[in-house]
This record gives structure tokens, C-alpha cells and sequence, in this order.
């Protein structure tokens, strides 16, 4: 950071200030759209500056709170932060800090956790209100102010256009190779004059590598030196084994049925340690010239490109370990014409969802007997993270695959119960279920069927005498017997849950 | 029916014979493809040929069943005459025959409600298994063996790409005006093949007025002079005029704040007498040179259309009263370029519904305080008639309208509950809700905010307390309190009305 560091614009260098500086631009009750997409990407100085004002002004009488727009997770500098200060009042879309998941459940604060895709769309057609500021880390300032984007795309070209006043923070930490990594889609439209989208393939290139910006709404630029979250990965384990053994077994026998091509169709990859080890598992497996279609690029996808299994990965962000983020760095030049990132309103658009025909492998905290599948709300009301970019993926894939260990909580919750308590997938959406006893295809299948095999293939052995016995007496005395439901038992597992510490009963 | 009527295929005359003759082809355990959609351009003399000796070989004690797929709903001599036969061991993809209503919730049958514009695709992949037969209804065949569709489209392409046999039913009832009002797309492929799909308008034409047809799969055809099923429409009730009016206000303010077009975007519209009352609302309203992109065109839409109100409407199928048929057969000529019938995977393609930004307004059960939509399950357990295409729509469009009475069974029924017995379509894909007592905007709100403006604008007065008291009690001991829930109380409303034939307390 020696001069003006990464800043080349010099009718922008004039706005550069400390972050504490920057902070104190931004009044009380703003809402603000910051970057930031899976802990990669966030601004990491501003937030926290902001904070520290809020903290104050709370300590002066003066409750400072702001609403908050993202692109997905950031890391502990900004939510954290904030929610440590009770500093955001309203927070979209989607959320995995601790902390501020704490604000949530304690119902101190507001969260509207969205579909990844139509963040950008809704905010475009003035659902979401207006935009005050937006708070963007880039790695770079070019001469023309152009912005050469960070670890992440996420809803950055949307907050950049919609704002009316923009704080640039400018990472000295980012690659200067991630320059040219981007692909920046400048052709959404509102209706009436949307057009298609005109990407075929996973590698294809369709926008601009950089964000435009407009100078005269940049009120700040703060330079900063600090990494992304950057959380490391469980190393896969027995149960996470399991469920990539039984996919990749699923994979070979659809394409001996030539129901898949044999470098299988672009992947999709829920975030987290199981997907990582189904990563992984495709490392060993007999697929090559694999493609990815995604959310985020982590571990178990930079090792198949290391490897040379993955031809392609196109993404909205990193999610990587230290470890892995440390490699990437070092080998940065040789993966650059690799990877592409995109912004999230395009790398989960369902338009192209579709027509790729994505395998989308997602992850799930309970599915139901019938295949609904609850992804966010722990026992029906408390927010894990947020839906994510689940359901723009798992509604358009070509197959919508879900997975889980079939217990949690050392065995006290069974993940397979006999209602969910929160549905976000409907059982349409969902084709695979995978827990670490086995896979259930249910494909064609009517809710009857369903059960049975959801049952016997994928719940632990423990809860799997306890759901064949709610489904048969369901099956009796149910007031409809399509889908037999007894619902005054129905919820029963989640409430000894409560009362009892587990669902045994 | 003179003749060779309306087959002027020299190569195919030779294969026609009675629906009698043409049903003893088919064997028992056949997977059936069958043309019909809204109780449009079914079958009608066939499958009643086939329960009729469906019951003959009961009544010898040779069970005969099938599994029959269609676009959505048929009419009495299709579904409801092979439900009475018990003829159908499973069927998809969506039904509102009251008798096979029945069977299916008796548990006397599989049944698999998918979302319509998946139908084709997952055959297409293979994931539905082979299909051994199509009978499909066609208004004619031309010299060269195509087909003219008759007055639904649905799935009628893929059953007779994909069928091994073809039995054609020509219906003389079916005007022959109809020639050209279709667009047959044959675009579709398998990925890594799929390309954007051409439409950027609801009237632009993208494929063929006719169905291929391979005459070598043809194995009978038989002549047919009935009408569609064409029920009655109620008028408009004082409900359903506040529940029009409450939403042409709304679109009235968007026009207004601009985020709707003066002549909005093309609209979508659930089938069903509400939706119905929406239609003939827009009548008297000031928008002009409107258009839609829907499933079906029914009474009220043609109406719009003679009013001059609807600049044009694309659909995969009529869905008339017996008055209306009646002036649409009379005026044919008059509206044949004003519409346009399509395969039911283009006219609810999720690519193409969020492109155009549709419109979409459907129909539900009930909804609970946090906005999860069941469109499907009666009391948790008991199909109505099926999702369609309402997640097809209501996922991808511009904004997703929700409608319906308060309440139901005259009161007993309250159409807002705590928690919704099975959730079609989860809150992220409600954006408003509507009833006769009021609108509920839920754009950009978190859980608790939408439940007060849910309960305080939706909900029948009568049941607004208990709502309120419920959730003002869920908020002081829910487990987490983002969408705060009393699992031993979450479902009480359904089983008291099980119990005692009423929610109220």
C-alpha cells in the first residue's frame, strides 16, 4: 500500500480516507448494499468503523442502525461487527454469522432471507426500496474508474448502479491476478425488455471483466490489507464418505442407462463440508472433463481443476480454506483462464439453470417422509443461514439432489421426520435424497412411494422402525390418504426434541 | 363425419376403426400418454372404449389397469370413466376428476403432482420410464400424416415423439378454424444441447402450426364428433369482486410508482372462478393493450380479448364455459390471430415466464402468517387437484399474486392458518396475498412482518384474534423466534376441523 497503491483513477484518489473517516458519512437509518458472497469479498474496514460509530452513538442515547444488503454471508468484520453493536435493523438475504444469527432468533432484528437470483431483479424493479450507499471492496481502481472486481461478483454491479452514493474499499490483499477473472453481464433489462441470456456453456463468456462505476457518486475510498474469511473444512468423514460413495455410484448408473453423458453435465455444489466431500469423492471417480456451474468455488473444486479432472468452473465467488485461498494465490496464473465468476443474479439465473441441465447437490437439516425438504428453519423457527441459492438451483436442474447425515446432535434429531417443520423444497424439487445410509430415487414416484423408500434407504436405523410406524398408521386413519399426515403427531419429534434434548421418544 | 372426414392422410386411412377395435390393442399394464388439458382436447372415446373393458376383464377376474399421463386435467369420459373402471394404477401429472379425486385419496391409487412445464423434460430424460402408447386428440390430419391439434397442446408433442404406439382420435366437434392457431416448438433438446428459446413477445411465433407424426407408429384412429367438457364458470360472487378489486388497486399504484407499465406485463392467470372475476375486472379498468403469457384461456380472458382490452393471449389450452365455446366457435375467424396455443413446457417455461415478467395470479387453500402457500392438500393430507402450473409462475415471475376467499365451507374454514398443513410454494414466491377483505404486500418484509400484515389485511375478522393471540404467544416462547411457532399448537386449527367440522375455537 505505498502511495496511491491500486487506485490508478486520479480524479478518484482525491476521495481516499481512513475508514473511520468514510464511517462517518454514513447517517443513521441508511441502507446500505455491501459486497460480500460466502465470507469472500466483504469489505473488511468500513463495517467495522461503522460499528465502533454505532457502539458510540448507542453508549451517547442514540441508537444507530442500518439496513444491510448483501450478497450472501460476509464475515465477522461485518456482520459480526454490526450485530455485536445492534447496529442492522434489517438485514437481506442471507446470513451465517453467529452472532448476528443470535440478534435473529432472539427476534431483536429483521431478516428476509431470499433467493440468491432475485436479489438483484427485485432491487431493479423497486421492490426492495431505494438504496442509499453502496460499500464495495474491489482489488483495483483503473484509470478510466472502472473497478477490477475482488473474491466475489455477488449483487456488486447492482448496488454499484442502484446506489446513490458509493464507499470503495480497495484490498491490497486480493490476487492482482484475479484481474481478468470476471465476467460481468451488463445486458439485464427490466421487463418488457428482457432478453435471453446469451450463455451455452459453463466457460462462455458473455459480459465485461470489470464493474463500470460512476465517479461522482464515490464519496470514499479506503484502502485495506486483510484476507477473506476463509474458514477451513472438516476433513470429510466416515458419513460424509458415504454420501459421495452413494452418488458417485448414481452417477455411473445413469450413464450406463444413458440417462447422463459420460462427463456427467455441469455441476452445482451446495457449500459446506458434505458437498466438499463429494468433491472430493469425484477426484477418485472415473469422470473427466467434468464442468461446474455454481454458486461458489471451494476446496474439493479447486482440487479436481488441480487435478485436471474439472475443465471449467464458473461461480459468483471463492469459499476456500486458508490452506487452499494460499494455493490459489501462489498458482493464481495457472487457473486464471479456469475460472470465471459472475454475478449471482447470472450464476443461479433459472434461464440458464435450466438450460445447462446443472446437477444441483444441496445440502438440507430435515426432509420429510413425502421429500419436502427443510433447509433453514432449525425445529420450524429458528434461521440457520437462509434458502440460499437451494431453490434456484434445485426448481431448474436437471437433477435436484439433496443430502444430509441421517442424524445430528451425536443422534438425538433424525434428519428423515414425519413433517417437516419448515418446508423450502417441495417434493417436485427434490429427485435425490443421499444420507450416509443410502440414496433414494424418487423419480416418478407418487407420495406413497415416496415414503417407503425414503424410509428404508436414507433414515438411520435407529428412527426407521418410529417413521414406519407413523406411515402406517397414518396410512389407516389419515384424513386424506394421498399423502396420510396423523397431525397431531405430525410435529411431535421436533417438540420432544424441545422438551427432551432429542427426538428419541 | 362423412367419409374419410378430416383424415387426409391416404396412408393412414387404412388404420381407422372403432374406439372399440382401437382399445383392444392396448394391454393391461400400459403406460398411456394422453392428449387433454383443462378438460380441453382430451380423448374421448377411447379411454372410455378401455374402461369399459377394463371392467369386463374385472368382472372375469383379470385385473386391467394403466398408468395414463396427460398435460393437466381431462373430463368425465377419460379419468372419470377409467376411475370408476378401476382402470388407473398410476397417473401424472395433474387431476381434477372428482372420481378419481377419490381413488387417490382413498390410497387406491399412486398419483404424481408435478410441476407442468417439468412433464416433458423429465420424460425426455428418461426419468419417467418408457412410454408405451399415445392417444391424442387432433382436429384433423393433413396429406402429409401432421397433425392439426385440437384445442389443447400440453404435452401432446413428446407423447408422440416418445411413444412406441400412436392411437389419434379426430374429433369433428373441434373447429377447424383451429388450423394455424398453434406453435408447436420443436426446439427442445437434451443438455449439453439446449439453446436459449426464442420468444421474446407473448405473440412472437417460434415453431409449427402441426405435430410431426411418424404414421409407422400409428396403430388406429377413429373418429370422434364431442365436445370438450366445458364447465360453467359462477358469476362473480361479492368475494371474488372485492378480491378483483382489491388488485386492480394494487395495479393501479404500481403503474403509478412505476414499476409497472401502463399496460403491465403479460399476465398469468390460475384457472378457477376468482381468477375468472380478476378477468372480467380488467374490463371495466383503465388498462389497455394488455397481453398474456398463461396456461389457459378461459372465459373471462376472451371476453378481454373482444373488449379489445387484451391485445393477445398465448396459452397451451382453452378452458370455456359451454357459452363461451359456443361464441368462440362462432367467432373463430375473428380471434384466430389473437392467440396462440403452444406445448405446455413453452407456456410455462421458467426461462420464458421470467423473461416476459409475467403476472402471476393464482389460486390456494390457505396460507399461513409467514406467507407458505398449500395449494394442493386439504387438511395437510388430501389432493384437491394438483400444483400445475402455479410453481412454474409463481417462482419466475415479474411479481406472484395469491388469491382467495377468507374463508371456506362457509366459515368454517379459515383460508390464513398459524402454519400451513403442506406448502406448495414458500414465501419467498408470495409476494402478495389477497382476499376479499384486503392485499397484503410482502415485498421486502421478514417473517413477523409479513405475519401482521397477513393476519391484519387477509384474515376474516372472525379468525383475526385467534391469529394474532397466536402469534403474539409464539413470540414470547417459540424455540426460535425468526418465524416464531408453537409446534403443539402450529397444526390445531386442522385437526379441530377434522374433529368437530370447524376451526373455530
Amino acid at each position: 500500500m505505498s502511495g496511491f497503491g491500486r487506485i490508478e483513477c486520479q480524479k478518484l484518489r482525491s476521495k481516499m480516507m481512513s475508514a473511520e473517516a468514510a464511517a462517518s458519512l454514513i447517517p443513521s437509518g441508511s441502507v446500505i448494499g455491501m459486497s460480500g458472497f460466502t465470507g469472500s469479498g466483504y469489505p473488511k474496514a468500513v463495517p467495522t468503523a461503522l460499528a465502533e460509530r454505532a457502539a458510540a452513538a448507542r453508549g451517547a442515547g442514540d441508537p444507530f442502525r442500518v439496513s444491510v444488503w448483501t450478497g450472501a454471508s460476509t464475515g465477522p468484520e461485518l456482520d459480526g461487527a454490526l450485530a455485536r453493536a445492534d447496529a442492522i435493523e434489517f438485514r437481506l438475504p442471507f446470513n451465517s454469522d453467529p452472532v448476528l444469527r443470535e440478534k435473529i432468533n432472539r427476534g431483536e432484528m429483521d431478516y428476509m432471507d431470499m433467493h440468491l437470483s432475485q436479489v438483484a431483479p427485485m432491487a431493479w424493479q423497486g421492490f426492495l426500496g431505494p438504496l442509499d450507499l453502496a460499500i464495495i471492496e474491489v482489488s483495483g481502481v483503473r484509470p478510466d474508474g472502472s473497478l477490477i472486481p475482488s473474491s466475489s461478483i455477488g449483487n456488486n454491479k447492482t448496488w454499484l448502479d442502484r446506489a446513490q452514493k458509493i464507499i470503495l474499499e480497495v484490498n491490497a490483499w486480493q490476487n492482482e491476478a484475479l484481474d481478468g477473472m470476471h465476467d460481468v453481464y451488463y445486458g439485464t433489462m427490466l421487463p418488457p425488455h428482457r432478453v435471453p441470456i446469451p450463455l451455452l456453456r459453463p466457460d462462455d463468456r458473455i459480459g465485461e471483466p470489470y464493474f463500470r462505476c460512476d465517479p461522482d457518486k464515490v464519496v470514499a475510498i479506503v484502502e485495506t490489507s486483510a484476507p477473506d474469511r476463509n474458514l477451513p473444512f472438516a476433513p470429510p468423514d466416515d458419513a460424509a464418505r458415504a454420501i459421495a460413495g452413494h452418488l458417485l455410484e448414481f452417477f455411473r448408473h445413469e450413464v450406463a442407462r444413458g440417462r447422463l453423458p459420460p462427463s456427467l453435465l455441469p455441476i452445482q455444489s451446495g457449500v459446506g463440508n458434505v458437498a466438499n466431500a463429494v468433491l472430493t469423492g469425484l477426484l477418485e471417480s472415473p469422470f473427466e472433463d467434468l464442468t461446474s456451474f455454481t454458486e461458489v468455488i471451494q476446496d474439493g473444486m479447486l482440487d479436481l481443476l488441480a487435478a485436471g479432472k474439472l475443465r471449467f468452473a464458473s461461480a459468483t465467488a471463492f469459499s476456500l480454506s486458508p490452506d487452499a485461498a494460499a494455493f490459489l494465490n501462489a498458482n493464481l496464473a495457472k487457473f486464471r483462464d479456469k475460472m470465471l465468476l459472475r454475478p449471482q443474479e447470472i450464476s443461479n439465473h433459472p434461464e440458464l439453470v435450466r438450460r445447462l441441465g446443472c446437477i444441483a447437490m444441496n445440502g438440507l437439516i430435515e426432509a420429510d417422509i413425502y421429500g419436502s425438504v427443510n433447509s433453514t428453519h432449525v425445529m420450524g423457527s429458528r434461521i440457520q443461514n437462509g434458502i440460499g441459492g437451494s431453490g434456484d438451483f434445485a426448481r431448474n436442474a436437471y437433477v435436484s439432489i439433496f443430502m444430509t447425515q441421517s442424524t445430528a446432535k451425536g443422534g438425538a434429531i433424525s434428519s428423515i421426520v414425519p413433517m417437516a417443520s419448515h418446508v423450502d423444497h417441495i417434493p417436485q424439487d427434490v429427485q435425490i435424497l443421499v444420507t450416509e445410509q443410502g440414496l433414494a430415487d424418487l423419480r416418478g414416484l407418487s407420495p406413497r412411494q415416496r415414503a417407503r423408500v425414503i424410509i428404508q434407504n436414507c433414515a438411520h436405523p435407529d428412527y426407521r422402525p418410529g417413521l414406519f410406524d407413523y406411515f402406517a398408521r397414518a396410512g389407516e386413519s389419515s384424513y386424506g390418504r394421498h399423502a396420510p399426515c396423523l397431525l397431531d403427531e405430525a410435529l411431535s419429534w421436533h417438540q420432544r426434541f424441545i422438551k427432551t434434548g432429542t427426538m428419541r421418544a
